[in-house]
Parts: C-alpha cells; structure tokens; sequence
C-alpha cells in the first residue's frame, strides 16, 4: 500500500518531492505539542496547487488521510498523523506572489514563513498585524489554517480580520477562491472565515491575500513590577478603562521572571508578575500615550514603573518576554507544556490565583505568561513527559482548568486552537448544538473524512 | 391557510402580536430597495428568543417561508417576502442587555437600534465601530445579519470584525449560541462569522455580543476639492501611501454636491468632487494626522483645502456627505437607486470614470458618494421607477457595471450585501464552485429552504 501510494504521489510531484524512508519522516511524526504522535505512510511536498489538488484528489479516491503541515509550530498537535496518511508539507510553495504597496495588501503562498513576510513588507513601511510567537519559522499557511494570534491582537486583532481571500483545495480536489482582493466585501456567505480557524480539516489552503497596514511611526514600552499578580490583572483593565487601547500588555508571572533571571544571568526584580505595556502610533500619539499608562500603572499599585526611552532598555525589558517560554525548560530541567485559555479581561485576577491553585493541588509547577490585554492567559505547566503519572496529573490539571475556565465564561483557546489537545474538551464550552453543527459542516466537505482527521473534534 | 398560520402564532405570541390585515402587513411589503415587493401570510412580532424558536419551528413543519426583518432599511430587498409566509418583525427585541464598562462589551436584543446602543454606550465613553448610514433606524439584528459596513470601515473594520459570539435560531427551530465573551476565541469552526452577512438565510439571529472600544477623544476632519475626480481618486492612495489611516475617507462628487446647494441653500463650491478625510485619536495624534493629510491634498492637486476647527465647521463640511442621498432625489425628481460595489483603491480613478460612461450611455443620471478609503462606491442612479423602460435601462446599466467591477477584480457588494437584487449576479464573482459550497451549506442548514428564501442566490 505504502509504495504504491507513494509511486502514485511520485507521479505528481516527481521523484524528489516524496519522503517515505523511517529517516526521512521522522520530523514529520511531532509538532510543537512534543505529546502528539504519528507516522505518516509518506511525505509529499508539492510546488504548486495544482499539484496539491491532485494530491488530495488521489487521496479522496483512495480514502487516505491527509495531513497539510507547514513548519509544524502549533501546539496542539494539529500537524500530525495519528492515522498515519500523506503528510503534505508546504514549505515548498514559499514566493511571495504580490506585495501591493498602493492597494495595502499582498497574495503569498502557504510556505512563505511569517518572519520573512515581515522583513519583506517592512522594506516598503508596511506591515501584517497578526504576530505569532513562532514567526521565526511558522508558515502563513499555518498561521491562517489555526487562525493564529499573537500580542498584538488586543488593537489589531487575529488572523481572521486580516485576510482578505483565500485559494483552498478542497477535499476533493476541487480548488475555491474566497474573499476578495479589496477592502471590504459582502458577496456571499463569508467562507474566508469558515477556512480560517479550520485546522486543515476542510481543505488546504495554498494562497491568501492579507490586508496591510503602514508600519506605526513609534512605539514605547512601559514596564511594571506588582508585588501580587492579581493587582496586574486589575491594572489592565484599568488601562481600558482610562480610554487606552495599547498595542500590547503582556504579563509574566514570578516563575517567569526567576526563569529569565537565571537562564540568562538577569536581575530583573523577582516580583509576583511583571506587566510590559507597549503601546505604537504616530510620535506625538505615543509620547502622550506613555504618559498616561505609567500614571495608570502607578495607580493601579504597581511598586515599580520603568520606561523604555532607548533601544537598549527597549529591548532589555522586552528579554522577559522574549525568552520566558525558553529559559523555563532550562531552570526546571522539564518540560514546557503550554496551555492557552481566554477570559473576559476582568475575571484575569481570579483566573490567575485559580490556576496557581488547581496546579498546586496536582503538584504540576505553573508559570503564567499571559497576552493579558486580551485575556489571553498561557500556562506553562513545567512536566517531566517521560513520567506517565506525572504526565497524567498534569493532564488532569489541565482538564480542571479548562473545566473552570468555561465555567467563568471563558474560551479554552484564545489563539492555539483545538487540534487533538482539546478535541474531547470542546462540546464542553460550544455545546451540542454547536457541535453538531461543526461536524456536519465537517462531514458536507469532506464526506470521506480524509482531511486531517481526529483534530478539532469534528 | 392564513387564518391557520395565524392562529398558531396568537397560541406563540399572544393576540397582540400577529399583523394579518392588508393595512397591518403593508409596511412588511418593502424594504429600503424599493424595488423589491412581497405580501406577507402574515406578520409576527415575538418578545423572546424562545418565542422565536417556536414560531421557526412551526414554519418549518409547515414549510412556510421565514422573512427576519428589523427596521427594513437594506437596499437589497433582503427584508421582502417574494414568496409570502411569516415576516418576523424582530423591533419588540430591543434590550440592551449589559454593558460591560471593564471588560468593553456588551449584549444586546436583535432589535435595538443602531442609534441607541450607540448613545447608550457613548455614556460610558465607549463605542461599536461599525456605523452604518441608516444608524437612526437600523436594528443591530439587520446590521449583523446585513454585515454592514458605513465609514470607518478603512480604520475599523465592518461589523464582522466586532462581534464576539451570537445567539441564533436554526431554520428547526434549535437554538445555538457561538462564539465567546473574550475578545480572542478559537474553540472550533467560526460559526460567529458564518451567520454574520448570511442575511437571515441560515437562521435568525436573536442576541448579539459586541467588542467595544474607548470613544478616541479628538477628531478633525479635512476638506478637499478636486477639478477631476481621477485625482481624488488618487489623493486617496496617497494618504496611505504617506502612513496614515484615518477614520473616513468620503467621496462625493458634482452631482452630490450642488444637489445639497440646491436642497440646503448652500454655496459649496461645485467642483467634480470633494473628498472629506476625518483623522481620530488622541489630541495630540489628531492634530499631528490632520496636519499631514493636508499636505499630502495639496500635494494631490486639490484645489481647495479646508480643515474644521469649530463645531461649527466640523458639522458645515459634513452635510455634503450626511444630506447628499437625501438632497438627490429632491432636486432630480427621481428616486435614489443606491448601488454598492468595491474595489482595490488604486482602481478608483478608472473605476469613476468607467461608471459615469456606462450611466451615460443607458442615459441613467449617476452622483457618487464613495467610501473612497475602503474603494467602496455607492452609485446612485436616479430613476423614475414608475417608467419601465428607464427602470430596465437602469437594471442594464446595472448589470454591465457590476460585470465590470468583476472583470477588474473587486466585488459587487462592498457592504450593502446581495439580497434579491444581486442574487442572479453572485455566481459571476464568486465561480460555481464556491457557489455551489454556499447553496451545500444553505441545504445542510435549511433543507426544507424556509429560511428567507430567494435571497443570495442560495
């Protein structure tokens, strides 16, 4: 079976482009999630969506899974193949294909990675709002197909109000275009969106046209330190409140800040949370914009206020940030196993004391960084993987938390998505309806249920 | 069969609550179209979501045509019931159920009016971007379901980028609530946005939760008169091609402005158009922006620049914009046919130039106004609806300017949406492939088709 299939995919993409060896799939038997596993029968990496609708076409026939992979950055385990099938890795198809500086938008590939979409737009003053922590090598494919977030999505947004069309292959084979190539458009039911988010379970996407923005003219960045990290949730809503939308406010939680400290030889000081505030715009604007959030932050009882004024303490603040998720597996000698849950801004105090306390009850050691201006809260629950019972308990502290977390009103993603991580948890929080509705939509698409299957819970 | 259907909705209602005589439904006959005409079996008004579902399950086992209808304001005839059955007079749903000042939220009933939740919410400093021309009248059900745009849509989005989760009646009478309360949410296919622009097809839409933003404290807006409107076109690429984004960009050209000098008595100079740029933010943002944008319209060749200092001023430069519509038909003697294409914004000169051809030749007087910072161009064609001849030439010249937007890569619905009016068009700018993905889902959803049939080409 296996060789046919890949002789079959040979046929399409020619010799070079299919991976079959034990060797050769290896990288592609994990994601991001490190939890999540699955060997593929074969790797194909197509040039083109003419190819990748051949590829899905064949599959259909044959009623094998289809797994659409990109840099495999996601966290939830949506990039792999625990049902075996082709992995279709789109890294090949990596051009830009337009940047339109007059029109503010561009048209890129699924493979184009996110970092290098930024550098290339910042030659012409323009940017992509969305800002995925993994830029560095996330793919836009992937980043559209898990409706990625980032820090800045408090002002600007997520993936989804940022694209403005899509080419998809369908599961069977058929190619669409959506959306449009302006501004605004309201022709049809809005199936853009319907793919964004979708987690590569009903079709593959292998262009999209972004809207862009001109890159803000300045940003600054406030740093402040509270001795209790439910004062710097309450300090975040009060920066709303005070009629301020900044482009960021991350928090870090004291593991965090330990972590940061001793990876890289810091002193930042080891209080309860650290709140960064960053806030963008013309000169003018940020200047007065500063001013406000270090008043608020005063207020709000933070015992230290810093701001940045040059490009060395700029990015030095920003080094807690930056490299808490990396320094954390350093200075616990475990794992990271990063968990991402949204509530309403003002439940983030009690959210933050109620996670410390279902960790604590399980014995899981937790670090919280948090996208905290959008209630966006990651916690890092630090495990040793290889201990099945101690991997079990965090488990069980993770279902705890999202169980909580949805009791509160919450979402148990804010940006990571569902993949297999959170398949069984999801009827929790939609409920019944909703997800019958999900997996009919499902089941319309893809009748032979071959793309990515067992994600998402459809 | 009437009194039947009645009676089965008095049992629903109660005796108040069901229009069935000719003068009762008659303002249920039409929409803002005017065009579009249809004479309900009768017309219900529920109090409940409850209510809703029940009178949805009815017309299902009965297979009796839905129509939801708020304030009836589309231009798309979109609220008509070409084929009869139950008009769902959705207005005696209009609480606003919370506003959440900490967390910039709030619920509302499908029937609240765009105008009031926006006073409501001004009380707190707080704001829904989306700010449709109908505003006084609009219900927040008909802005969601119409996805409606209006003029800070270049800054801030339409209305699918602001609301956060729905409460809907399925065409069997279910009830589902999507999305979240948190301002990120990735739990599942997007079902939020499938029903947000689906025009009461997929179901009826009883509540709505909204992302809320601080009121920006200043605003300045700049005047500027162009000898051609090629070259406001221009200025308008311009703008972003200097950095900023401001918070409208309104085109009106010759014909909207001397029909405000003769219906206002006004001495705005007649020249082939004038574009408004209104800049929002910060005090000392706005006054930085509106100092910028008048240079880059000078720069453009504007003839004449002027900028609002006074209140005064500021609400002077706006009556070309917000008496444009209303001055036309008082001065033609016809009636105003609003039609609603978009494209990318460099194509705007081209775009001007090519529809006052196509109108001359049908000889169908166009004016335009243009939110020309998304490329959406409202062309309003005046017609004596009562000559059927002009009435189709007017169709004619209809037809072949979308055809043309299409050919030239922007979309036959900037916001206004589809409806009756460019059901037949749709699968023109879309293909028959995502065409056909639209009427599978409209079938899944609906199979007995009683939801607002005849609407959207599905």
């Amino acid at each position: 079976m296996s060789l046919k299939v890949a002789q079959a995919l040979r046929k399409i993409v020619g010799e070079n482009n299919v991976l079959e060896l034990p060797e050769d799939v290896l990288p592609y038997t994990l994601d991001a999630s490190i939890i999540y596993k699955g060997m593929p029968t074969c790797v194909v990496r197509p040039h083109s969506t003419e190819e990748v609708s051949k590829i899905v076409k064949f599959a259909n026939e044959n009623r094998i899974p289809v797994v659409p992979r990109g840099a495999g950055t996601n966290l939830v385990g949506a990039a792999v193949p625990p049902n075996g099938g082709i992995v279709v890795d789109l890294t090949g198809m990596n051009r830009i294909l337009e940047i339109n500086t007059v029109d503010l938008r561009c048209t890129v590939e699924a493979g184009v990675v996110h970092a290098k979409l930024e550098s290339e737009l910042a030659k012409y003053g323009l940017f992509w709002p969305p800002d995925p922590g993994s830029s560095d090598s996330c793919t836009m494919g992937g980043v559209i197909a898990m409706n990625a977030g980032g820090m800045r999505a408090l002002k600007y947004g997520t993936t989804r109000d940022w694209v403005l069309g899509l080419k998809v292959v369908l599961p069977n084979g058929e190619v669409i275009k959506t959306g449009s190539k302006t501004f605004k458009g309201n022709a049809g039911y809005d199936l853009t969106r319907l793919f964004v988010g979708s987690e590569g379970t009903l079709g593959i996407i292998t262009e999209a046209t972004l809207k862009l923005r001109p890159i803000p003219e300045a940003e600054s960045r406030i740093c402040a330190y509270f001795d209790s990290i439910e004062k710097a949730g309450v300090a975040v809503s009060k920066i709303y409140m005070a009629g301020i939308v900044p482009a960021a406010m991350e928090l870090m939680d004291k593991g965090v800040i330990i972590a940061v400290n001793k990876w890289l030889g810091k002193k930042f000081p080891e209080m309860d949370a650290c709140l960064i505030v960053s806030v963008d715009g013309s000169k003018e604007e940020v200047g007065a914009l500063a001013n406000k959030v270090e008043h608020v932050l005063k207020e709000s009882g933070a015992s230290q206020v810093l701001r940045a004024t040059t490009q060395e303490e700029f990015n030095e603040i920003w080094l807690i940030r930056s490299e808490g998720a990396t320094a954390l597996p350093n200075v616990t000698g475990k794992m990271n196993v990063t968990h991402d849950v949204c509530v309403p801004i003002s439940k983030l105090p009690e959210v933050f004391k109620e996670i410390r306390k279902i960790c604590e009850k399980y014995g899981i050691p937790v670090a919280m960084l948090s996208h905290a201006g959008d209630g966006n809260v990651h916690a890092i629950f630090s495990v040793n993987l290889k201990d099945p019972e101690e991997t079990a308990k965090a488990k069980k502290a993770h279902d705890e938390m999202c169980r909580y977390i949805i009791k509160i009103g919450g979402t148990i993603s804010g940006e990571h998505g569902i993949g297999i991580d959170k398949a069984e948890l999801l009827v929790e929080e939609v409920g019944p309806v909703a997800m019958e509705l999900m997996r009919s939509i499902k089941r319309l698409l893809d009748p032979n249920n071959i793309m990515n299957p067992g994600k998402m819970g459809v």
